[in-house]
C-alpha cells in the first residue's frame, strides 16, 4: 500500500513532465520564445489539477507551498527548448504512450482526491477526467488548436472510464486494487484507440441549421 | 415566501437546462462527439454560477456535493444529441424565450447570492449579470464564436438591469417583491430587444488606429 | 515606510486604471458596445490580481467587498468610450510608459502579497509576473489578439525580473528598499526593450514537424 502510494506520487511527477513536454513542443511549433514555451508547458502540466483543486475548495493550491510540479514543468520546458534541434524530425511516438500513461494516472489520482474531499461519486468521476484532460484543453485553446475534446478521438472517454472504474470498485478492496483497475481500464482503452484508430462510435450529426 | 423560494429553485433548474441545451446545440453544430457536446453543455449550464461562487469564496462549489445541476446538463446534452435529427430545420424560437427567462432568473438569483455572502451592492449587480451571462460567454469562446457581449445585442444589459432592480428595491419589501421586480425588469428589456430588434444605443466608435 | 505603502496603494490604482484603459482601447478597436468595452477593461484591470488571489486561497477576492478597483475600471472604460473621438489619431506613447510603470508595480505588489500569504519564493516570483501580465493575456485571448507572452517581446521577462529582485533582496533591508529595487529593475528592463527594441535573445527554433 505504502509502496504503491509512493509509486503513484512519482508517476504523477512523470505525468506532469509528459504534459509539460507536450505543451512545450506545441509552444515551440508556434514559434514562442522561452518564456512563452515555459508558460504553456506549465499550464498544460498543472492546469487540470489546479482547476480541480479550486473547485474542490482546496486553496491555496498545493504547488503554492511545494512547487515541485511547477519546477518540473519549467525545467522540462527549458530542456525541450534547448534540445529542440535534436528533436527535429523525430516521430516521438513514445510521447503518445507516455501521455496515455499520464492521462490514465491523473484520471485515477484526480478521482481519488475528489472522493477524499467529499465529492459526490458522479462528480469524482468527472474530476478525474478533468485532472487528466483540462491541462491539454487549456494548452490547445491558448495555442489556437482544436482541443482533443472537440475531435472524435477517444481520449476524454478513456479518462472517464479510468476514473469510473476506480470509483465503482468497492472501497473494501483497498486503494491499491482500485487504483490498478482504474489505471488499467483507462490505459487499455486509450491504447486501443491509438493502435486500432478507434473513434467515438457516434454517427455524424445533422447540422440543425443547414 | 417559501413557495416563491421553492419555485425559484425549480426555475433555476429550468434555466440551467435551457443554457445546457443552447450549449449542446452549438456543440452539435461544431460536429463534436457526445463527450464534447456534454462538456460544452455543462460549461454553459453551470459556468456562470461556478465562477461567481469561486470569486465569492464559496468553495467547494455547490455541485461538488449535490450535482443536480451537473446531471441536468449531462442529461439534456445526451437527449439533444439523440434527438438531434428531429430538431433539424426547426426554428426553435421557443429556445430564445426560454433563454430570456433563464437569463433574467439567473441575474436575480446571482445578485441575491452575492448580497447574502456580503458583497458590495455594486458588485452584487455585476455578479448577477455574471451568473446570467458567463456560461454563454465561455461557450462562445470555447466554440470560437463571437460572444454576445461583443455584439451590440441587448443581453448583458438586460441581465444588469434585472440584477440592479433587485438590489435597488428596498429589502423591507421582502425577497418576493424584489425578485419579481428584478425578474420582470430583466425579462421585459430582453423581450423588447428580441421583438423590436433593440440595439445598444451607442454610436459606432471611430477606430483610434485607422 | 508608511508613506511608501500609501504611495504604492495609489500607484496600484494608477496601474489598474492604465490596464483598464488599454483594455477599453482594444475593445473599442473591436467595435464593441459600452458593455463589452467595460467588460474587457475590467478583466484587464483586475484579472491578474484576481487569479493570483484565487490560487493563493484569498477568496472572497478583495474587490467583492471594496470594489474600488472595479469602479476605477468601469469609470475609465466609460470615459475612454466617450472621449474616443478625441483620441483618434493620437499616438498615445504615454500609454506605453504608463503601462510599463503599472507592470513593474504589479510585479512587486503581486510578489509581496504571495510572500505574505506564505508562498514559496519561486512561486512568489511567478505570482508577481502573473499579477503584472495575466490581465493583458486575458484581454488578448478574449479579443482574439496574439498575447504578448507569445511574441518575442520583453514584457513578461521584465515582470519576472522585477519580482525576482524584490524577492531576492534580503528582508532585513526593509520593504521600502526591496520594493524600490524591484520596481527599478523591472521598469529599466522594460524601458530598454521599448527604446532600443530589445527582443528575447533566443534563436528561432526549428519546427519539429517541418
Amino acid at each position: 500500500m505504502h509502496l504503491l502510494a509512493d509509486l503513484l506520487v512519482w508517476f504523477a511527477y512523470v505525468g506532469t513532465a509528459v504534459f509539460a513536454i507536450s505543451g512545450a513542443l506545441l509552444g515551440l511549433r508556434k514559434e514562442m520564445d522561452i518564456i512563452g514555451v515555459s508558460f504553456v508547458a506549465t499550464l498544460t502540466g498543472i492546469g487540470g489539477g489546479t482547476i480541480r483543486d479550486l473547485l474542490l475548495g482546496d486553496a491555496p493550491v498545493g504547488w503554492v507551498r511545494e512547487p515541485i510540479e511547477l519546477i518540473i514543468c519549467v525545467v522540462f520546458a527549458v530542456a525541450v527548448s534547448f534540445f529542440n534541434k535534436a528533436l527535429v524530425g523525430r516521430r516521438m511516438t513514445w510521447l503518445l504512450y507516455a501521455d496515455a500513461i499520464g492521462m490514465a494516472l491523473f484520471a485515477v489520482l484526480g478521482a481519488a482526491k475528489a472522493e477524499t474531499l467529499g465529492a459526490h461519486p458522479f462528480v469524482a468521476v468527472l474530476f478525474g477526467a478533468m485532472s487528466a484532460t483540462f491541462g491539454g484543453i487549456i494548452r490547445d485553446i491558448i495555442c489556437n488548436e482544436t482541443p482533443v475534446i472537440f475531435q472524435k478521438e477517444i481520449y476524454v472517454s478513456a479518462a472517464l472510464l479510468g476514473a469510473f472504474v476506480f470509483i465503482a470498485t468497492p472501497a473494501t478492496l483497498g486503494f491499491e486494487v482500485r487504483a490498478l483497475l482504474g489505471l488499467g481500464a483507462g490505459l487499455v482503452l486509450r491504447l486501443c484507440a491509438i493502435w486500432f484508430d478507434w473513434r467515438m462510435p457516434f454517427p455524424r450529426y445533422a447540422d440543425p441549421r443547414s
